[in-house]
């Protein structure tokens, strides 16, 4: 989402093909009728699919909106992660007494902040992150967080572990213990809302009523049609079919963020920019690169 | 919520077949009498029931907006439970300290706050959670419980007496009370929320009156299509009659997401997400499996 | 709000009689007009109405949206008195000392933090609280509250004195006492968001222009019916008149919710419900029915 | 804005009469035309302003939604602010330690705090604060102010260093010096959200368009109804001229809430309202009258 | 985004003239037909662009208002600056003891500040903001700014280490650093949030299907005219052109508020008001003036 990429038009009409072809069936088939049994068709005057455009159009309306809500708020909650991984690191460096403030402790900490980004990106898209993990974490916290089913939460309980030895250590005090706690439980809150927006379905009883009522409007435009302009109705629905379809699915790709499509919220370029922050704080030398922009984005 | 399972469309028509077979009965109704008094029907130019139409479909898209924000407020708070069910374990693991960190005290704290996510559950669908605080409570705690008229609160309850006896006995320090405080008193906030939309209707005055509308605008378009289709008229009015009927009761099923329905908000797979969190940071072998989805979800 | 009680629908009609009892009179004279000088009466093509009533549809849409926001946000407001009440009580349960912890202690707070919620309710519909709190609250306390004008907040300025009082007595530490603080400033918070939006007065200027623009289409229509269907033009006016001053009502009805109508947030019912909850976390044996709802609710 | 108070309808026509003065001329110069190269007039189907005055309707629907929220949110700034100023002077009588707590310092901080609401509300209106100021702050102080550009600012470093003394002198705890500071955070947030307002013009070139489209639109309109109502154009004309103009206006009105004009959030009655809570919580005999509604307010 | 300013139409009017004189174009091109293949092209009653423009009005009235929202915002997050770095200064002036309070030291914190502001306002415009950060920071922050690809984050980790330095020479408290901490993370809150802004594009699919819509309504529109206006239809599309790529205009100019356009957020200006406030805190003399409005805000 990070590059306003040229998409190949032919992706994107791929995508409705199957609906605008049953629906020129459709309309093929009412051409028939109309040469065979053509007196005895319903008149339908233009009105009517006139009152069930504006209905659906509003519908539509709101399911873009909904839909745009969504996929702002799993980039708010990535940016949230982007802005409390430098937090952690920025407080950790700030609190800690000089003499536990080793480069191992902190690398540790922003390495597995970095596991934690790339981890639930994994997560959320379905992939395993162990392969991810092995490259940051050390073996002994990728065999803790091995046995979890939730990854990224095994992480963050390992970075609770460590703020509390901190705390035993006396190398932090009382208060700082509990500002750190309060930026992982930020943290903690982030990862269950990106999980929120991925488990939970767009309503797909309304989902269904869109699509439904789609082909109602558009099969009545073309009974409508049929009568005034003979085999012209074919491009005009045609027309009317892929403005309403595009729309459609334009909606669908914004609900569900998280899908390991090319039309996800860029989870990979933003944990890889936390990491180029992290390191930076770091004062490491190599810095990786931005992640170039995958292939291309739908929206 | 959490599956995109089908649902037979047989269920949904079903809802909405009384509706939709007064509405075609009113319409016969106007066929007969326009065989007996047609000249004496009143002429109703089609621009009439589309005025109606406009403003129906406005109402209907403002009632689907309000409802789904009621529907997923409602599952942001229980997005909320479930970080803030995590955060409380992390926290106590990470403050109490090492000499009263007890396996059996982590135990009884997470399996309470498990008894509070189902308890709170079956509460909002107004079932009687003793049966489910059984399995997860000590007799005394639940003997505390069924006291209460209302049992979460009581549990909450006991989450404060068990903070107070750990900073009696100096397990943790002053800081951690209050901090492990707010993650009490977030938890009191989230209940209170979810309490809040399932006892507040959505306007009933509201409701009523959009639904007395869309009988309005069917009468109305049924009128006016008597003089122009015939008896073409039936199942052009039945299909206008679905489309809002459907539409209204999708908005409908969303406003009350704690109705012991199928569309209901997950709320008992989502406190078994929390058990199987919460068991694994305990370290426990067994894992109950994810619930799998119940028959089917509505939307 | 608590009960989804069938209201009369002859108390709804009621209300919008007058504005539909002029508009009909306008009609009439419409007609008496046509008898008359019908050849000067300009013609209204149907169009003209419709515009109009497409950009009415869309004010009252927003005008919907805005009051359902105005009540849902007191709604919310009403809930967050329930939440932070129980936190009150259980953070005093959970942070005094065991040796100062006396029931009358609690019991005190309990009884104000009760008579606040009960005095905010009424002083919110403009009633003197004064005979409410008498219930509640000791003679020295009542005594207190009468020299203010605004009483919930002189009970706030008690809840303060006592918190400082235990903090003098080293009942509570410094963090708790800043906890219990923040919990205070909570409830301060709310009580002023509910007196917000009590004080602010729907913008009167655009009611009026709303109001003033349902005659103006009305009238439009009125005059472009008379043309076409005659005296049939009446029903079908009184019909368009009932929907469009049936939907501005049940705006207005819900922009003002502390207005003593049978339409408010429920506060008393809801300060019964804090009354429950606080008087089971004291142990007490009598406590009082949820309130019954009062005779109906109009939304 | 407190007062539901009866408007003068000649104010609001007198806003709108020069656009619609400028309409009716343009209006004329149709009829004129069409006397004289009727024949050469283009046809004008009414479905086209029709359209127009469609997408025009969305635009001030969206403008008066945009407006409200504006609005609205200056007002809640302004409620943020009385809540603050009641907590801020609780919090001083319940932190200071007793031999601490004089009169003097609970009074000066009390009217530094008003004259910090009073002064905010004139620096808004652009009208200069140092009159008001001068009843309220010691010579001292004001001198301090009048060296700043911006008052408020310089009254809340006054603040700050006071609370500073209190902590050197001992008379209160770092803890309650932090939730201290906490509260003043929140009044520098509330000043500089209602400076946000007051110094963010609504898009310019926005609100010229909708003022462009509404003139196209009657134009359009004027020369499709010359064909079909003659002289009866006018009448409707000013009708519809009437409407649009009016939403726009009322849109307007709403955008700058800080603009020293009669439709202006009430900032001298809140801050009234603040002076009369410190003066009874001071326990003063005299405290002033709340503000009598300024002339009236447009919304 | 500070003055009213005029802006030349020619501005506006040249954004949008390639499209609209592709859609001339066209236009011509179906009146040639209409002279040589006249009888065989398609009759397109004007319901149909009429359906097709509502849906498009309602895709554009959400565009508008979700790039409301962004531009909003933007607003909102600068704002917050301006209230975060007062507050900063305001707090170490508060809180560090006072034989720590140099003036070199709140000097130097307020320039970075400074720094940070300038800085970041033209990192999100994409400019190196090397050049002014010369003119407040010392060389030795300056080369550490230097080494880090995001220089904001470099200034607020030298924040950081400066709180850090205070607090082990003992001169603020646990609390206040805690407290000075809180102010920090909101400053990177905020830092983040405008990053996201620039770097999330609005979705590229979405706008591209709102311009093929206007084209494929402007061009049915067209071929609808055709027929019934003759050589009239030119002007009139021209003006349906001009509306439709206006609103879409500025609706693109709000999406992207930190383009270096002048229409961006005034982030140099905002800069400009902290250094003026920070400035007078200081009690420095010399206060440069209020930023001058850049040339002109197109909105």
């Amino acid at each position: 989402m990070l590059l306003d990429a040229k998409l190949p038009p032919s992706f994107i009409l791929r995508q409705i093909l199957p609906d605008v072809a049953v629906l020129l069936i459709i309309s093929v088939i009412f051409q028939v009728l109309k040469v065979f049994v053509g007196p005895y068709l319903p008149p339908i005057p233009l009105s009517l699919p006139s009152i069930l455009g504006g209905s659906i159009s509003l519908l539509l309306a709101f399911t873009l909106s909904q839909s745009y809500d969504r996929w702002w708020e799993a980039r708010k909650v990535w940016g949230a992660i982007v802005n409390d991984s430098r937090t952690l690191l920025l407080q950790v460096r700030s609190f800690v007494k000089a003499d536990h403030l080793t480069p191992a402790l902190l690398r540790g900490l922003a390495y597995r902040q970095m596991a934690w980004c790339y981890g639930l990106g994994e997560a959320l898209r379905g992939q395993d992150p162990m392969a991810t993990l092995v490259r940051y974490l050390p073996a002994q916290e990728l065999a803790y967080a091995g046995q979890h089913a939730n990854k990224p939460l095994a992480l963050l309980a390992l970075h609770t572990q460590q703020i509390k030895t901190l705390y035993e250590q006396e190398a932090i005090n009382p208060f700082q213990q509990v500002q750190l706690d309060a930026t992982l439980v930020r943290l903690c809150d982030a990862m269950g809302r990106a999980e929120r927006i991925k488990s939970t379905v767009f309503p797909t009883n309304y989902r269904r009523l869109v699509h439904f009522l789609i082909y109602l409007f558009l099969g009545t435009l073309s009974l409508s049609l049929v009568e005034i302009n003979g085999l012209w109705e074919l491009p005009i629905l045609l027309m009317f079919a892929v403005t309403f379809f595009l729309v459609e699915r334009t909606a669908r790709y914004m609900q569900d963020p998280f899908s390991d499509l090319p039309t996800d919220t860029p989870v990979t370029a933003i944990a890889r920019t936390v990491e180029i922050n992290l390191r930076q704080l770091l004062e490491e030398d190599e810095v990786p690169a931005p992640l170039p922009a995958e292939a291309f984005y739908l929206m």
